[in-house]
């Protein structure tokens, strides 16, 4: 009889960056890590978001054992709730992570499904967590932008399988544990089969700098900053929040949070004790606004140029409480996801036509710093643990290649670093690693049909469950219709009618005429959703997937 | 009677990258300085190119006395075959440049108009030439990324007005002189009035690296490799061209160049002695292939990703003579201009998918450097020619406004400091700037309905002269079609059938069905267009602009 193999099938993260989820097999025992969500890139605009497809998993739900996250960022527990949907039939499913990404995990489930699908377990360092008959797992704090990061070691019976999820070795973390590269390294000595890293920075030669940096640079801005201040970052960067809450308060300023995810992320992130703003620090937004310019700072979300955030919205001069005047700073302490660059520069331009000031990492490159490992950080891993086997699973696909490089200039053997494809079965002994094959694993649709009710697709159902296109091309300056809109109706077999669809199209040419132009296009793309979206619902009690294709003049 | 003024008009250029032209104008005396082309962003695909709309110009054709050119890169020479074309009355418009700007203009007059509407005037430095009654002008060299790159000095009855065009500081051009800062410094104590300025790498500080430094590590790298290396860059960075073939000719390699600008952009420069390639290291690509693996280098286009050029091809193993093989390398001597991130990240992902090294300048930074001032440089220009006035004309607005910014901590009085819109006319006196209001300049859409001949729309005049939609959704991965396509003609007034749309959309359908998936989205606007545009043109005897609306899930 053949020996039993251990198999590991990433099913996001590889060759994309997000949606990162892997699957580990042994005998009857499956464990999943990690389970998160990935924005739409710029043309597959009108999805909301992307989740990974967990078919695979559901023709096996008998030998799930557990999800374990190895952080609270979107790209890793981003999909939880649909994905839990999905696994009712075994519910609660055991979730192991953190405190702070368990709570973030269960705000939602709490939005868009239902907490109790969940059995959720806050894990503890140097702890060993049995998870069926041959998994164990130990869960190791990485320092990484937000707090409560852990590399994951699954002890198996072929031996240690490392998982980094996102990392670096921060010396001087503002917030949390340094990297625990003693048990790191005590893994290494134990016997490590296979390293699964996270790869998306190999093209950065060092080490990427401490977020005490940012600390540094963020105290300076601010302290020379002479009207309101406003920071942008993800929601869930509660290390950059932190840090930003501080450099506020060090110079007499108060701070107000807005937009709804960042208000949520930091609400949680105070109520478990990782943020602990100074005793009246935080105020809320309509207070801010009131007081003297140089004691006002402002967090907001939109750091990615998003059309409907906070940002976005402060910028167009749209948003219902923050009016930002001449003199007044904004800084981006991030960068732009691949993808997002040019909805980033709109709103810098955008803000600059104010008269705002604006500092971004192109003109301040210490304004934001990577959470995660560059070459010489990721040679430092694999020189502690000395896996037998590599496999990158976080990046685009020459992130993966590059990895394999690097890995083979310390002198790995080109049949021991692996490069995935989104589904591939890798399939472990002790002596080797094969391919044996690959999974279905195309991307699941997310469409946000209320703020509290998601549909999922697959992409391959998409025809047969019907989509609304609607098409059309105006001038982006004036706001003019130059041509459509064309508003067709696909796979509906009926459930909407030609006199429906004639009606809506009215409705929307309506809404159509009222735009002044200067918006930007993803304002255009969510209006058209909810606008064409809303008329549907209330004619024909149903609403499809409605994908605007838009062409801006 | 209000003593005259002198009008500057930037027409393209500012608050965006590309199509740079700028008209001054002086009592009965009009000068234009470039003429520039932009290639469309991604959410303007189907339209060609975007050239400045000269409508102000054409109502003052009696006042023209010549257009001038910096420098003979696409973005302020491309539209000029077009806008000649406008200029028919008084053909022919004397334009003044270097002998390789004028040559590249001469071969795209050549391609969509004709050579005679020009009467072209090669200049030399440190010599002066009348226009007009009151205005003279000189050409000082500056270093850029292609040889015969000028500032323009234009002495005018208030004043001399410099305009830099593209330039930076560079101690050692590897072709052609420095920039003449000698002269620079003559003109600041003759008496500089306006500096109209290249602001575009503003955000950067120090010094722009010499391009020298591109040419070392070339050389590394091309040294070192085993296979075959390509390196791709603009068509019209003759000095990277040359460094590239000079570092080939070292290592023993012969060199191909594959895609039409760039075989003829090199050939103008060979004919004129810009590039010198020693004898027999030239050879056609056919030859190239045939070569030991090591002894080939191949210079193509597609250094942006673009979905036709020569690299796509390559990269999609879809190229007529060249194929790629493990281990040979490709080199990205460019960075992506804003907007085409994203292809090229896809075209540098396909590479590494079939086994080639990729080196781009994320990974290697000097592989490539920039033609354009750093912060210290713009300071220095500033410092050499102590305008009265400063004018920021090449960038974004974020580039102007920081621009104006820089003036400022170098003690310009905010009022001295003018950013434009595009159309804005500054008036300026020996005493004030004044701004005059704005000029109808919305941009004028290329469409090219053959590969030798265009079709011009002014964006206001797209609704009434017709347009085409294609909407469609397709599978990214798969190519099936999930909805559409929708053709539907809009101001078309019956000069194209509804049996003749049925029967388009019909061929096209079995266009679609044919799709196999793996494409990029700029191959399927093209294909769409092309496809549809043949269609239409054989049935109906007509080509409308054709805009495809696509979305790949």
């Amino acid at each position: 009889m053949a020996k039993p193999r251990l198999r590991i099938i990433p099913l996001g993260g590889v060759g994309e960056i997000g949606k990162s989820m892997t699957v580990y097999e042994y005998r009857n025992d499956l464990i999943v890590i990690d389970a998160g969500a990935k924005f739409p890139e710029e043309d597959l605009r009108g999805v909301d978001l992307i989740i990974p497809d967990v078919g695979y998993i559901k023709q096996r739900l008998n030998k799930l054992r557990a999800i374990l996250l190895t952080h609270g960022h979107e790209d890793h527990i981003g999909g939880i709730s649909f994905i839990l949907n999905e696994f009712k039939s075994i519910a609660p499913v055991p979730i192991y992570g953190s405190e702070l990404a368990i709570a973030y995990a269960r705000a939602k489930l709490e939005d868009y499904s239902d907490p109790k699908l969940a059995d959720f377990r806050v894990v503890e360092p140097r702890k060993r967590y049995r998870l069926g008959q041959h998994f164990e797992v130990e869960f190791i704090p990485v320092t990484h932008s937000i707090p409560g990061s852990y590399a994951i070691a699954l002890k198996t019976p072929l031996g240690w399988v490392v998982h980094t999820g996102d990392y670096k070795f921060d010396p001087t973390p503002p917030l949390g544990p340094r990297t625990d590269e003693e048990r790191l390294k005590q893994l290494g000595r134990e016997g490590v089969l296979v390293l699964l890293s996270d790869a998306v920075r190999v093209e950065r030669p060092g080490h990427t700098p401490s977020e005490a940096v940012v600390s540094e640079t963020l105290d300076r801005i601010i302290g020379a900053a002479e009207g309101r201040v406003v920071l942008t970052t993800f929601a869930s960067n509660i290390t950059r929040i932190d840090q930003a809450i501080r450099a506020a308060h060090r110079h007499g300023r108060k701070v107000a949070i807005s937009g709804r995810s960042m208000e949520q992320s930091t609400r949680i992130a105070q109520e478990l004790g990782y943020l602990h703003p100074p005793d009246g620090v935080l105020v809320p937004v309509e207070i801010a606004m009131t007081l003297p310019r140089k004691q006002a700072m402002l967090l907001t979300t939109g750091s990615q140029g998003e059309a409907t955030a906070a940002l976005a919205r402060i910028a167009s001069s749209d948003h219902p409480h923050i009016r930002l005047t001449p003199g007044d700073l904004v800084i981006f302490s991030a960068t732009p996801i691949p993808g997002n660059e040019q909805t980033v520069s709109e709103t810098i331009d955008q803000l600059f036509r104010m008269g705002i000031k604006v500092i971004y990492p192109d003109i301040e490159p210490t304004v934001h710093v990577s959470g995660h490992a560059s070459r010489e950080e990721l040679k430092h891993m694999l020189r502690l643990l000395r896996p037998r086997f590599c496999v990158p699973v976080h990046g685009e696909y020459r992130h993966l290649a590059l990895y394999r490089e690097l890995a083979l200039e310390l002198g790995y053997l080109p049949e021991r670093v692996v490069i995935p494809e989104l589904g591939s079965v890798l399939s472990f002994s002790r002596e080797d690693v094969r391919r044996e094959g690959t999974v279905d694993c195309g991307p699941v649709l997310v469409d946000f049909v209320t703020p509290t009710h998601a549909v999922l697709r697959r992409r391959d159902e998409v025809a047969s469950s019907g989509v609304i296109i609607a098409a059309f091309v105006i001038d982006r300056e004036t706001g003019k219709l130059i041509a459509g809109p064309e508003v067709t109706a696909e796979g509906l077999n009926g459930k909407v009618s030609a006199e429906t669809l004639a009606k809506v199209t009215e409705e929307f040419k309506r809404f159509l005429a009222k735009q002044k132009g200067g918006f930007s296009h993803g304002y255009l793309v969510s209006r058209t959703k909810s606008v064409l979206g809303r008329q549907l619902y209330r004619r024909a009690k149903f609403r499809p997937l409605i994908l605007p294709l838009i062409s801006e003049l």
